[in-house]
């Protein structure tokens, strides 16, 4: 083994503060800014001092770099850090993402964008008024993968799509984590992973529902699922008479897919939100084709749109209103759910209504 | 290449009357009579006296075991004809079940079990008055790769079920096929292919659902589907929770698969209706595993398993009372479908309600 | 279901007769003459009178249509058969390939195509001279799959080959199988089933190897490999470099695979051998890609193709001298394993030498 | 996300200096030193001071931990620096761990040991005699993948083994590189990625090969294998009359795989030698199973094994012998090639000759 390039250095790309310290930050958010073209980890923001002083001395930065909660205000004078990436709870994104645009830093903001409709909607506001970007950090929406799958079904690869599926499901264990919370979470399985199944058909057809159905189940007797439900099923019915089924839970084992059927041809995807290993395959009269992708990091390609959106002054591809316009379906899904009717959700017949299709991430 | 054993003599077998001579019959039903241990052909009815003779003799039968549909009951008099096989249009089912019924034979009917609840009840009745035994043609209750799956779900293997999946779509190209004809057919896709995600479900788990909802698409401009949906989703309620969705179409490339979430594992079949080459997948902790299974014929298991009911007067594990279930329950998904709503089942507490468990089939 | 198109009469179609009655035989081969287009069963020939006449009478035929061995030569008085399909142990192709030219029959010749490479040339001779045809049953160079992995080889859509892997092991269970006589048949698994791996190989490129080294396991205690080897593996020297490795064995469990690797992409056939669910997979920079076909008899092509040959008065693609090429080769493969030293090959730069390349096989 | 545990203090573990700073080093060897239970980086070495700095900076440490090749020898002073991983063109090897050695240091080196055999035994004598350790970095020796492989084999789970395969290709396309030199390198595919085969081949069985023939390819017209052979075939004989094929080449589309066939069951790595996705299939008369294990990086188990020996004062289980041992059979690959001729090797007996099956790494 020979030498190789050494890492570029940091001029013109954008600091980030990551705020909130868990696995996704962790194992994920802060490997991928290092490998980023155009960001980098410029502080990290934690409950422990001692915890964030750690962090950033791994991560290359000095003890200045590290910020308890209670600090998050005194990154209004770091000049070097443009943005902030929220990885907390979902009720502390609006807190967090309201006082970060008042310091004129731009927001990528976990799914789901917020804990209620009510509070993504006032962080799209909040956002707009300071004059800073607001991101939904969908990152299923910037990969080679779902790109290639969107194309083959809107290109009309597969003929005219009449059906599509998709399941979510992962096993939560431990009964005290603030994804088992109502207030925390804002909801159980399907704001935390029922919402890739979500968000990925309405991304992949670039369309919105006219109408869902939903059924859910709480056991009386799990400790684990005493604010939220265990599992879910929707449906949703798409312009053209597409419809779609949604499997989403906390109680069974890990499982991510989405199947599209058209007329001449069919797309899996499964895994379909994996954070590495995603496989597509495409197949029709011909045979199965699956397409193979240079190797990129998911993490790092959404953190480089955004940096990029910063730099240009362009609007991210899934901007505040997509995490939004999720939200008010999900609104619909539990209340369908609830009732035991279909609801209407208002309909729309642009294309890709609440994403920005004139700057798509740039894929590897 | 040596000599290898010669065909068994047809002593004790039971003889079997084919009735209708389409591709079923060709290629599946006929061949797998001839390599039956317990039934043979003796005898094929069809429209046409020329196309009867050559299959029969084609069969190695002789020009007088070809009958014409109106000399169906000339059949009364062949006493080595103990059964027939009807595989005619739905609307054609109760007819000549009726008239079997009357003459004593037996009568294995193909699936859906008639074109409506009220015809299916009747062929029901009509049996069980005539004295004989009634099976509605479900293979995929007779087959090791069925069977296996529903072993390692009803023994815990992947804990407690939570949720299931299933779809089952093909291309109907043809405007003309009777299929597509509401008198002939009495439906669409649901009726002829989403019949089995709703039969295998019931099968898998050995419970009935409690409520449906259902949604379904026919494109106004569209020759195929002037009488019949295209496209139908459909959600299950089962005991406990447990939520299933399903997926029919003609108008979508032919996909075929059921999927069974646990809380420790998960169960998939992928192809899971074809005639050949299913392929079951048991996934958990401990990783995936792909049971492997003699070399079997789907057809030739259902027909044995009637053959020995007969022989051994006992009830088959699928009795038209099965068929009847799943009319009753496409009655309610229909309507569903039509008015928005979702639709309540009669309740049923009892494992296996409308089969016979203390008579499954042999497996090879 | 409804009625489907009857069979087609036999008029214009060549008659065969099917000599010895094995499983092969049995299972597949008579099923493939009933759907042949081109070819149809006119007779059986097998050792006992009482089972050719119960698969006489199974097939349509009559009693007069079975001939025991010793009636072969009664089959010269059969205008109706023009074509004998020989199915017997190695060490009676010649004897029955030679009567069968005298009596002005062609002769489809199970591979093999003799107990040695003596044998094989005296039957080409001996067809030769009587103005019949010999085709050796290679199935494996009439199918749609092997047919698509020759052409992506051939086209360059892989790059230049580099290097092919190949493996046919299956488990021999029974002592007293003619296949583990090496009167009988000429060798062990090499000639049974590692022929395959040699003939695809040649097959796919076009070429002849130049050069072989081989190695072989007989174990002194096994009183199945008392006269011929257990396993094999051999080294093939191709044109410009090119490497193939083969692995045989009749003592670990079904395998068979082909790999060509090439610059620019790899061709993997997997299971490469079996009579159904054959798979080919090509991959290269952009992907992989699993080609369908559809669905066809191997045995039904290639029994049609020597059924056109005779009607048409054509060599067949895989004429004796393909299957005496084999020989040859195997032969080297045996003295090298012997001796433990590389053997030399006559060398020859015509594409396809031993195959009749303008009458290529008609696919499906 | 909420905050996870922190990075554990570095107290305890043992202090690397990676020596040469090319791809393997920065995208595997660095990271997995972070995610080290018992290891972390504690200098770098390289050729260029500003590149050593860049590499430091980024992982945290600081200037004075990077040093120049000149600077090596300072290493001498740095107590915290336990060990060197060698990651340097193979004939570099002997004189970086004799100056290893000789500072007291202990040496990890990546494979080949050494650029001949001569070197590589050098290489065992200078660490014995200054008392450090020396490992050969043969990571597949301490994954879980291939020891669930290695234990369905030795268990006797596929009944006993008879066939071997194993593949390994990829493409060099840098002339330049020095891999394509013999100097350099000590040999071309086989040296690099053909060891592998060789390795895991030996690993599984736990068994030294008793021969080998081998033939090699090198094209005259490109401009790549001026000096070293394009692609290699070896064939190798282990005790009993097992027999293994192997495959590798710089000029095929990259393709790692190992397959074991036994009388009663068979294995298969596929891909078998890549640094993510390896995927374990074992068959048998059951089925096929794929084993599930916990998420790992092999360079981490690697280097914690190597970590833990130094700790515990315990010999690896591949040290410098098992590096060896490698190289003389390479050496009798090459002569086997060259002269064409079978090669004799020394026959042992012991499993497990050039390992320390008392110490095996510890799997996840």
């Amino acid at each position: 083994m020979t030498d190789s390039a050494s890492p570029e250095p940091q001029r013109r790309r954008v600091g980030f503060a990551v705020v909130g310290l868990g696995e996704l930050s962790a194992e994920e958010l802060i490997p991928a800014l290092r490998t980023s073209q155009h960001a980098y980890l410029a502080a990290v923001v934690t409950g422990e001092a001692d915890k964030g002083r750690a962090f950033a001395r791994a991560a290359g930065l000095t003890d200045q770099d590290a910020y308890t909660y209670g600090q998050f205000g005194d990154l209004a004078g770091r000049e070097d850090v443009q943005a902030v990436y929220i990885v907390l709870p979902n009720n502390l994104h609006r807190q967090y993402t309201e006082q970060a645009a008042r310091m004129g830093k731009h927001v990528l903001c976990e799914k789901p964008l917020a804990a209620n409709t009510e509070d993504a909607e006032a962080m799209v506001r909040a956002c707009r008024e300071a004059g800073v970007k607001l991101m939904t950090a969908y990152r299923i929406q910037y990969t080679p993968h779902h790109w290639a799958a969107r194309k083959a079904i809107q290109s009309g690869q597969l003929g005219r799509v009449k059906l599509l599926d998709s399941i979510h499901t992962q096993v939560e264990d431990d009964p005290g984590a603030w994804r088992l919370s109502r207030e925390q979470a804002g909801g159980g399985p399907l704001v935390d992973v029922g919402i890739y199944c979500l968000n990925t058909l309405r991304f992949l057809l670039g369309q919105e529902p006219e109408w869902v159905y939903a059924a859910q189940h709480q056991p009386g007797n799990d400790p684990r699922f005493k604010e939220v439900e265990e599992s879910l099923s929707f449906m949703l019915g798409f312009p053209g008479g597409v419809i779609a089924n949604a499997l989403t839970s906390y109680g069974a084992v890990k499982t991510d897919t989405v199947r599209v059927l058209g007329e001449k041809g069919s797309a899996l995807l499964d895994p379909a939100f994996a954070y590495t290993g995603l496989k597509l395959s495409l197949t029709d009269a011909q045979g199965e084709t699956i397409p193979k992708f240079v190797a990129y990091d998911q993490f790092t390609l959404e953190v480089d749109h955004f940096a990029e959106c910063i730099r240009q002054d362009r609007q991210p591809f899934t901007p505040g209103e997509e995490g939004v316009q999720d939200h008010r379906i999900m609104d619909a899904v539990y209340r369908s759910a609830r009732e035991g009717v279909r609801v209407e959700l208002e309909r729309s017949g642009s294309q890709d209504r609440f994403r920005t299709p004139e700057n798509p991430p740039k894929l590897p």
